[in-house]
């Protein structure tokens, strides 16, 4: 468990910079520092880490006794019944504060003004999560196997005429089975000329006649994400359609054999993006290559025409071209790598021929 | 279509608090006043409206043709590839911006600060959303009828010694094929001690020998979301197990029967607390009674010992007392209401006498 280490490493920013105390508040922040776990859009939780290594984590009666079996390192501070847990950080903690001003609301961040100074930790934690440990990286692994196993599975009941919302719960029913604790993000299943929607939620449409449909999917087990995209096509599909998977299929294949330590995220993005470009679909191109995937399905680096910082060896990122032409339809492709000393290895195995159903 | 309306109640807050415009960022916000569709944790789109009745949405070239089909009463400026929406904003809006200081970021907002002169909207849209017209009455119980159809086939295939997670992957392979475009948050299915972990996601374990099992499910339809949840048993119960089933169902019904408008969250809470505390399990009623269900999980009003509002007609909330007691197993019993001119009206029609399986 790499919990103390990553708690030790924030006491030593507080020295540096002069802080009585670190408060973490993001649930996701939290699970990453102590193991105690969370839920989407959880809150109640807060973390503070004090002068000389204290680290104490404030629950309420109802989350006592789940984080005692599963946080780490900490001690439990117990709130009463009905008890702020602000009211309560006040008993224990000093007045500088190194808070998460990406994270934390505006108003939220002025009430903590009324007892205390906060000041940005400048996305001390979130910088930290970029790099991957091993034991991380087992996690995101074990979550992508589960979700490979499950999709090989759901396949073998692909046939034309059925419907997105049938479609997904084939892959989720075998998702659950496989051991997902949770999905990473909201099941992607668009077909036809609803796949070049970036919000198409699986409907009641049927798919058929050589639609091409986007699969975007991932679960978490142990707290870590997977993200894969594959489309299929349900029908013979038409020569246009099979060009742009060739093409993005070429694209994503170039940045997997690019992507090494060094490099920003733009530059990777751009592997992938020329590529599209000279084929002519460079226009229909209108998202970021990847970003990186962690507790949290989108985090650091950002792998895009934004990426300005360089990749390092530990990164997690998705490599994810997509071609989407209105009227028509969408084609993306993804698979996760990690980032190594020398290169990258691909976290994901699983075909990424063109397939019909 | 009520996003007009909507809309021309906030150019109305314009006037009043002599702003020069009101920037929406919340995607569930956008969604409310617009249509425009979004995921969980989707950022990107910025919503202006200006002095006069001006309304624009700012979108990507990804998101354009999604918003153009489904946002109403509405410019479309479309950005260019890489441009940032923020700098767009700035070409178009006014200085004085009513914002989310709810939602926003600190950082975003102390960012803002240097085109804008941003000031608080005070919860103004989350206000309007508390109180739900017809449609979106009829949403969430379409929302609800698909998870109870859901469940009642998935109550068919439940049998001791089913995992945690062959449970929900039954119940969310129905969910999916009676409609669901997303499920509402997280599906909660803990059993036997694990019933008492309020992020209690499924597992492998094993669910037999009279083990309780709470099933916290709901789904999402047109955007809004439903929420029960049932617990039932694998096995003959302890009669420890059937005395505090009994406790939290009688709590439920006492509030369901009491709820009315005029009076407070925090009253109506009350009501099955004081219940609970009778017959000595009011120490392991450690959360509220129900918060306010729309187009998030969780919003306003607060059902809780910290809902101080009155309670209104068009309100929806849940109604869910629980009782977790450690090592022994928990109980939660979970309706939804929509409180009308005179009472309330139950939207859930599932059955919640004691089952076991």
């Amino acid at each position: 468990m790499q919990h103390k280490r990553r708690v030790k490493e924030l006491h030593g920013l507080i020295e540096k910079k002069g802080f009585d105390g670190i408060l973490v508040v993001n649930p996701e922040n939290i699970y990453y520092l102590t193991g105690a776990p969370f839920v989407i859009g959880g809150v109640g939780k807060l973390l503070y880490l004090g002068k000389g290594g204290s680290a104490s984590l404030i629950v309420t009666d109802l989350d006592y006794e789940e984080a005692r079996r599963r946080a780490v390192g900490v001690d439990l501070v117990r709130t009463k019944f009905g008890e702020r847990p602000l009211e309560r950080l006040k008993k224990i903690a000093g007045k500088k504060l190194g808070v998460e001003e990406t994270f934390l609301s505006q108003k939220f961040y002025e009430g903590l003004k009324k007892g205390f100074i906060p000041m940005p930790l400048g996305g001390a934690i979130e910088k930290m999560r970029e790099v991957k440990d091993e034991e991380e990286v087992a996690s995101i692994v074990k979550a992508q196997r589960a979700t490979e196993r499950a999709l090989t599975k759901a396949y073998r009941n692909f046939k034309e005429g059925m419907t997105e919302q049938e479609i997904v719960s084939e892959i989720e029913y075998h998702m659950r089975r496989e051991g997902a604790e949770a999905y990473a993000f909201e099941n992607l299943v668009a077909s036809g000329p609803r796949a070049i929607y970036p919000h198409g939620m699986p409907t009641a449409k049927k798919v058929g006649g050589g639609e091409g449909v986007v699969l975007d999917l991932g679960v978490k087990m142990s707290g870590y994400c997977s993200d894969m995209t594959r489309t299929v096509f349900f029908g013979r599909p038409k020569r246009e359609m099979v060009r742009i998977y060739e093409a993005v299929l070429e694209a994503q294949k170039a940045a997997l054999r690019a992507a090494r330590p060094g490099m920003t995220g733009k530059e990777l993005d751009g592997v992938a993006r020329e590529i599209l470009e000279e084929k002519g679909y460079g226009k229909y191109f209108g998202h970021g290559l990847g970003h990186g995937v962690g507790i949290a399905i989108h985090e650091g680096p950002s792998v895009s025409v934004r990426g300005e910082e360089k990749l390092v060896s530990g990164n997690v990122i998705t490599v994810e071209p997509g071609v989407y032409i209105p009227k028509l339809g969408g084609v993306r492709i993804e698979d996760m790598i990690v980032m190594t000393e020398k290169g990258s290895r691909n976290l994901t195995r699983f075909r990424k021929d063109l397939l019909v159903f």
